[in-house]
């Protein structure tokens, strides 16, 4: 039996718990940080962003992170901006308002990453490499981190190797690192292709060590295997409690 | 090797297709609607909605439609509702603005639904059934559908069956029709779990005849395998050529 009492703050007042509690449940944060944010995630979104390469990941970062996490929403305007799903979302702030202390940029897929407005985003991916933030790429956003010469140095991934050396031409010379996974981390860079929204999320979440590896994990195949072929959560009691 | 060129009408402008067009591909739909929306569907948000639990239907309905679907964002006002993973989302209607012709209610789980303010939807779920729309409902809003005596006479699921009956009460009396399944879909009903985004998806998907049955099917196979294990796409090519 996987229900139990409600504990992630929501609106839920039986004594069973809904299933975002279960979810929150799995990571058994034990020490919490006072309600102090700790770290930002940036999300760029470009017009026609894909719904589902965001949503693992903003909404675990939320529930895993047990307030440590704030996720901003960054565009190329503060005008909304539409998801394929046509879902229109408010940007948090743009390239002039981006804040300076962020702690990871995802770069979300979808339709515009081939537009010339997309280059507005490089200096700040650039920046980001720099200051050895973590960097995300899903997509078509992960070609586009070929295209200015992000992923010559890192193993990574992308949708499609031909497609990435078609589009990136002579700024890809990193074809020896291209891995046929669904994800792949290397060090503070990690990129997926489309269908990988999970894999992604998970690896980000790793990177950030948003909870306990085991937590993850567990996370992870929960939402891939689903409620009734999941494994019952672990026991990761030792996160933070140290 | 999976690549083609595009057809998604994104910006790709290479000879190598982003990965969006492999899955708009996946349809092969030979005939189109001149561009006319002919289905309505809603998507009702509450704060702190599940981002995951809207993304891949919200999207599918475009990338396998085909121009047939208009997505609308329903909430209690026209402000600005928040995701669990804090994007702000601009509502297309609330209430008193929802259009009467619609084709789809789809209630989006989060950590609201127990809210008194969520009473406000009961009137207009019930003229949807009424009327012998589509309505689907994933997490805690299919246990709110328990409250409001819907899933009575339907097959269903929901987050967990002693959640539902503690929170439904007498208002639930449809116990021998629970299925222990990922997600059910009932004539016009589809109820699913939080775990059950893309089985959410794939039954909404099949209620409103968005492509051929193979074609969502081979869209959920290969978002839930992903792009290294899902089966090549097959032959559709009877949708809409008669």
């Amino acid at each position: 039996m996987k229900s139990s009492a409600c504990t992630a703050g929501c609106a839920n007042q039986s004594e069973q718990s809904c299933i975002c509690t279960k979810l929150v449940k799995i990571a058994k944060v034990r020490k919490y940080f006072g309600g102090r944010i700790v770290k930002t995630v940036l999300f760029a979104l470009l017009d026609k962003w894909a719904d589902w390469e965001a949503a693992y990941l903003s909404s675990a970062l939320q529930m895993l992170g047990q307030n440590q996490f704030s996720n901003r929403v960054l565009s190329l305007t503060k005008d909304p901006v539409e998801s394929i799903g046509g879902f229109r979302v408010v940007p948090d702030c743009d390239l002039q308002s981006v804040p300076a202390d962020y702690d990871a940029l995802i770069l979300i897929g979808g339709m515009s990453w081939r537009d010339t407005s997309a280059q507005q985003l490089k200096s700040l991916i650039e920046s980001c490499l720099i200051d050895g933030k973590v960097l995300g790429a899903i997509c078509d956003a992960s070609a586009y981190l070929g295209t200015i010469g992000v992923l010559n140095s890192v193993r990574h991934t992308s949708n499609d190797l031909n497609d990435l050396k078609a589009w990136a031409g002579d700024a890809y010379t990193g074809e020896d690192n291209y891995v046929r996974e669904q994800a792949v981390r290397d060090c503070n860079v990690i990129t997926a292709n489309g269908t990988a929204a999970l894999e992604f999320a998970q690896e980000v979440l790793l990177a950030l060590k948003v909870a306990p590896e085991e937590a993850i994990h567990e996370w992870y195949q929960f939402h891939k295997l689903g409620y009734y072929s999941a494994p019952l959560p672990g026991d990761a009691t030792s996160w933070n409690e140290e």
